[in-house]
C-alpha cells in the first residue's frame, strides 16, 4: 500500500506537462495589455492621459500584492496547524497556487479579453467572485465525502496540532484577516465602491472576532478558549460580507453580519463538524464548512437581500446601474429582480459544487493516485525527506539516568 | 483561587455587550464619508475632481494596511517571546485590537467629524499621536505597579523565552521595524511632510539597530548578544522620532536620536528593569518603560526643541503654519511658544497616565476579575485548551531504557 | 581558540565608529530632496504640478516597502533553516541590512545626485542592478572558498535543519517570492516598463515552482520532496529574469526562463553543491551558487539576447531609447551593440567578484576576527545568550521512571 505513495514519476510528469502546456498556451494566446506594452506612451497621447499614475498598475498592484500574501502566506500557514503536516501544508499550497495563477490568467483572458485570437494580460484579477466560497467549500466537501475512509481513525493521533504549529497557523490567520478588505475590494469599481468594500469588510471582520471569542469560551465547560476557533471563525465575517461588500450595506449592517457569522462558525466547529464526521462520514479536517460553507451561504443571502433593497435615492441612478451592471442586456432590470437572480445563483453554485465534486471525487477514487495508507494520513513523512531530529530526549534521559542513579536504586529496591 | 479564572460567563458577556453596543452606536452615528458613498461621482463632478485617484482611499489605504500589520502581526508576535504564553499573546492582542479599532472609529468620529448628529467614516486614522507612547507606557506601568504581587516569583520559571519563542517574536519585531515609517507618516499631511516623516523615521530606526547591538554586547561579560534587546531596543528610534518625524529634523538629527535611544533602551533592559522590579515592585515583563516610556519622553523633548527652532526660512510661511497648525485660534503663535506648549504636553500626559493608571489599577484590584494565581502567571493553560503534546520524551526515555538495559543494570549494581 | 570569539569590545567598537561616521557624513552631505522638503509646495506651483499624488513618495513607497520586507523578513527568515543558528540568521541579517541601507543612501547619493557638495535623498532606490546577483554570489563564494576550513566536518552535525526551522525558513521564502515582482520593477521607469517588469517576474517565478517540485521529486530515489529545494530553487526564476524583466521578453519567454532555472537550480542543490564541497573545498551552506550564481548568469545572457533583439517596431523609437538609455553619449547605439555590452558586463562583474572576493577573503583570514572554532560553526551559542531550555525531557524521563517502576524492575531482573 505504501508503495503507491512513491511520486517519483507521476509528480514530475504532471508538473512538466502542465508547465509546457502553459508555455505553449501563453505563446499562442497571451499578449501584454496596453498598460504593459511599450505603446503605452502613444496610447497616453492619443487618449489625453497626462500621468503614468492613471496606468492600471498603480490602482491595482497594492491590492494584488495583498491578495497574494493571503493566498501564499495566509492559506499556506493557516494549514500548518497540523503538527506533522507543516511541510505539506505550506508547500502544496505554494505549488497549487503557482499552478492556479497561470491557469487563472488564461481563463480570465479567454472569458474577458479574448479578441482577434489573443488575450490581453494586465494586472491580474485576483478573484472575489460572488460564489467563490460557497462553490469552493461544497465542491471540496463533496470530494472529501466521496473519498471518505472507513479506517481514517488509524491516523487520528496525527490529526492534531501542537503548541508551535498553532502559532505558525496564527501567522496565516492574521495575514488573512488584515488583507481580507483588500480581497473583497480588489475587483470593485475604483472610487467609492472600492472604498466602501474595504470599510464594510473591516467592520464585519472586527465583529467576528468578538463573537468568536465569546462562543469559544461559552461552549467550553471551563470557559477556556480554543485556538482552532480563533484561527478560523474570526475570518467568517470576511467571507459572509463578500457579496454585499461593495453595496450600501451600511457599517452597522456589516457589524451584524460579522456578529452572526462569528457565532455560526464557532458553533459549527464545536457541534456540527463532530456530528458530520461521526454520523455522515464527512471528515472536514480544517472546518471548511464552518469557515467558507455556511458563512458563504449567509453571505449570498445578505447580498441578495441588500441588492433587492437598492434604491435610486441611496445609490444615484448612475451608481445603481454601475454597481449592479444594469447595462446592455440587463438595462432596466429592477433591484428586486436582481435580488431574486442572486438568490437563485446560490442554488446554482451549490448544484454545480455537488455535481462537480462527485465527478472529481469518483475520479480520485481510482486506484492510480498514490494516496497514503490509512495509518499515514496527515503526515509529511510519506512525501517528504524530513530532517533528522536530534535525539535530544534520549540524550536527556540518558543523562538523567546517569546522574541520578540513587533514585533508580531506590525504585529498584521496592 | 484557580476557580476564579473560569471565564465561561464573564468573557462572553463582555464580548456580547460590547459588540451589541457597537452595533447600536454605529447604527445611530456612523455614516459613510463622501469618498465611500455612492454620491462620490456627483461630488467629483461638483468639485471638478477628474480622477478616482484623488479619493482619499488611494492616498491612505497602503499606510493604513502597514499600520494594521504592525498592530496585529507586529505587536501580536512580538509578545510571543514568553514560552508558555504564545496563545495569549497573539490572541488577546487580536481581541483587544478588534475591540479597539471599532471604538477608535467612533471616538475619532465624535471628536473630528461630528456634524448634524452623525459621524463620517472614511479610511481610518490609525494613530500616531504625539503622546501615545508616553501616555500608554506610563498608564500601563502605573496599573502594573498597583497590581504588583508579592509572590510573583512563584511564576518566575514561566516568565522566560525559549529558542522557538524568540524566533516567533522576531517576526513581530521585523514587521514593526519595517512599517514604523508608515506609522509615523500615516497621519501626516500629504506631500513633503509625509515623505519627510517616513525618511526621518527610517534613519532613526537604522541607527538604533547599531547601538542596540553595541550595548547588548558591551554589557555582557562574554560579549554575547541578548535576543530581548534585539527584539525591542532596535525599535526605540521609531518611538523617539515620532513627534518630530514630520518636522525638519534633518536626517543626521534623526540618526542622532536613534543612536541615543538604542543606547538608553538597551541600558534600561540591562540595569533599570531589574532595579525597578527588585526595589520598587514594578514588574515590567516586556520592558515597556525601555521601549515606549523613556524613548517617548526623549521624543517629546526632541519634538519640543525642533518645534522651537522652526524658522520661516526652513519651512516657508505656509509650510510652517500648516505643519504646526498655526491657524484659526492659533494664528500668529511663535515657534518658541509652540515648543513650550509641546514640552508642557509631556508633563500633562504623564500626569494623566499616573492618575488614570491609578484609578484603573484600583478597579482591577477588585476581587471579581478571575486573575490567575501567583503560580499560574505567564501560562496559557489557565485560559486555553492546549493541544495534547505527544509524550515524545517519555516515549524516547522508554525506548532508551528498553534498548540500553545494560547501563541500567550497571547503575543498579552499585 | 574559543576565547577569540568574545566580541565584547570589537563588535561595539565597530558599531559605534560606523554609526558615528554615518552621522558625520549625513550631516555634511545629505539633504532632503525637493519631494521631502517644505519647499515642495513652492516647487509644485512653479512646475504646474496640481496634485500631491505626483510626489515621488506615492509612486515609490509601496515598492520600497515590499523590497524592505524581502530584505529584513525574507532573507532574515530564509536563513533560519539552520536549527541552531536562527538567532544569528535573523539578527545578523538585521544588523547588516541596517548598516547597508545607510551606506546605500550615501553611495547612491554620491553617484547620482551629488550637486554643490550635497546629495539629495528621496525615497531610497532599493536596488535591482543588472549584476547584483552574479557579483554578490561569486564575491561571497570566493570569500568562502578562501576561508575554507579543513576540519569543518567537526561542525557537520550542526549544519542542518529541523522541522520547525524549515517552517520558519518558508516564511522567508514566501515573502521573497511574493515581493520579487516589486523588487524587479522597483527601479523601472514608471508606466508600461514597471508594469511589464512585474508581470514578467511573476510568470518566471510561477514556472520555477513547478519545475523545482518536479526535479526535487525526480532526483530522490523514493520520489520524496526536499524542503531546501522548495525554499530556494522556487526563487531562481525571479533572479534570472532580473535583467530582462522590463524588456519585451514576452510572458512565455519569462515562463521559459523560469522553467529552465527551476531545473538548473534544483540540480545544483542535488549534484553540484556536494561536488564543489568535497572536490574543490567550496562549502556553500545555503546554496548561493544555485540560487543567485547560476540563475544570475543565465539572467545576464537572457538580458543580453533580449536587448540585442530589440526593434523599433516592438518598443517604438522613444520607448527603445528610454529603455536602453540610448541618450546623451549613448545616442544612436544599436540594440546588437547594446546586447554585446551587456554580455561583456557579465564577465566584468565576474572578474570584479573574484578579485574583490580574494582580497576580502585574505583580509578575513587574518587572525584578529574572533571566528568560532571548527567545532562551533553554525551555532548561536558562540555569540548569543541563549534562553535556558527547561529540562522537559529530563522531567518526563523522571516521571516515567517514577510511575513505571515495574518495567525497570523487570529490566533489572535480567
Amino acid at each position: 500500500m505504501l508503495k503507491n505513495t512513491i511520486m517519483r514519476w507521476k509528480l514530475p510528469l504532471v508538473c512538466f506537462i502542465w508547465e509546457t502546456a502553459m508555455i505553449v498556451l501563453f505563446g499562442v494566446f497571451a499578449r501584454y495589455d496596453i498598460g504593459a506594452d511599450p505603446h503605452w506612451s502613444e496610447y497616453k497621447k492619443a487618449n489625453n492621459i497626462s500621468s503614468d499614475s492613471e496606468n492600471d498598475f498603480y490602482y491595482r498592484y497594492p491590492s494584488f500584492q495583498d491578495v497574494h500574501v493571503m493566498i501564499f502566506v495566509g492559506f499556506g500557514f493557516l494549514m500548518t496547524f497540523l503538527k506533522k503536516y507543516g511541510f505539506g501544508s505550506v508547500s502544496f499550497n505554494f505549488l497549487l497556487a503557482a499552478f492556479g495563477v497561470q491557469w487563472a490568467i488564461l481563463m480570465q483572458g479567454w472569458l474577458h479579453t479574448f479578441e482577434g485570437g489573443k488575450i490581453h494580460v494586465s494586472v491580474i484579477d485576483a478573484g472575489g467572485s460572488m460564489t467563490i466560497h460557497t462553490f469552493g467549500a461544497y465542491f471540496g466537501l463533496t470530494v472529501a465525502w466521496i473519498l471518505h475512509r472507513r479506517n481514517l481513525s488509524k491516523s487520528s493521533s496525527n490529526e492534531g496540532s501542537n503548541y508551535q504549529a498553532d502559532l505558525f497557523s496564527m501567522i496565516g490567520t492574521l495575514f488573512l484577516w488584515m488583507y481580507w478588505p483588500s480581497f473583497n475590494s480588489a475587483v470593485s469599481n475604483t472610487g467609492d465602491a472600492q472604498h466602501r468594500a474595504a470599510l464594510n469588510t473591516y467592520c464585519s471582520l472586527a465583529a467576528s472576532v468578538l463573537t468568536t471569542v465569546a462562543i469559544s469560551s461559552l461552549t467550553n465547560k471551563s470557559g477556556k478558549l480554543s485556538m482552532v476557533h480563533i484561527q478560523n471563525a474570526t475570518l467568517a465575517g470576511g467571507v459572509a460580507v463578500g457579496t454585499a461588500a461593495e453595496m450600501y450595506l451600511t457599517m452597522y449592517g456589516a457589524l451584524i453580519v460579522g456578529f452572526i457569522c462569528g457565532i455560526v462558525s464557532t458553533l459549527g466547529y464545536v457541534y456540527l463538524s463532530p456530528f458530520l464526521s461521526s454520523k455522515l462520514g464527512l471528515h472536514d479536517t480544517c472546518g471548511i464548512n464552518n469557515l467558507h460553507g455556511m458563512p458563504g451561504i449567509i453571505g449570498g443571502i445578505v447580498g441578495a437581500v441588500t441588492a433587492a433593497c437598492a434604491t435610486v435615492g441611496v445609490y444615484t441612478l448612475d451608481g445603481m446601474n454601475e454597481m449592479f451592471r444594469f447595462t446592455g442586456d440587463f438595462a432596466g432590470r429592477s433591484p428586486s429582480t436582481q435580488g431574486g437572480y442572486q438568490a437563485a445563483g446560490i442554488f446554482v453554485s451549490l448544484a454545480f459544487a455537488f455535481v462537480g465534486g462527485t465527478i472529481v471525487g469518483l475520479i480520485l477514487k481510482l486506484p492510480i493516485w498514490g494516496e497514503p495508507s490509512d495509518e499515514n494520513c496527515f503526515v509529511d513523512v510519506v512525501y517528504w525527506e524530513l530532517p533528522e531530529e536530534e535525539p535530544d530526549d534520549v540524550e536527556a534521559a540518558k543523562q538523567y539516568v546517569t546522574h541520578a542513579p540513587d533514585q533508580f536504586k531506590e525504585i529498584n529496591k521496592d
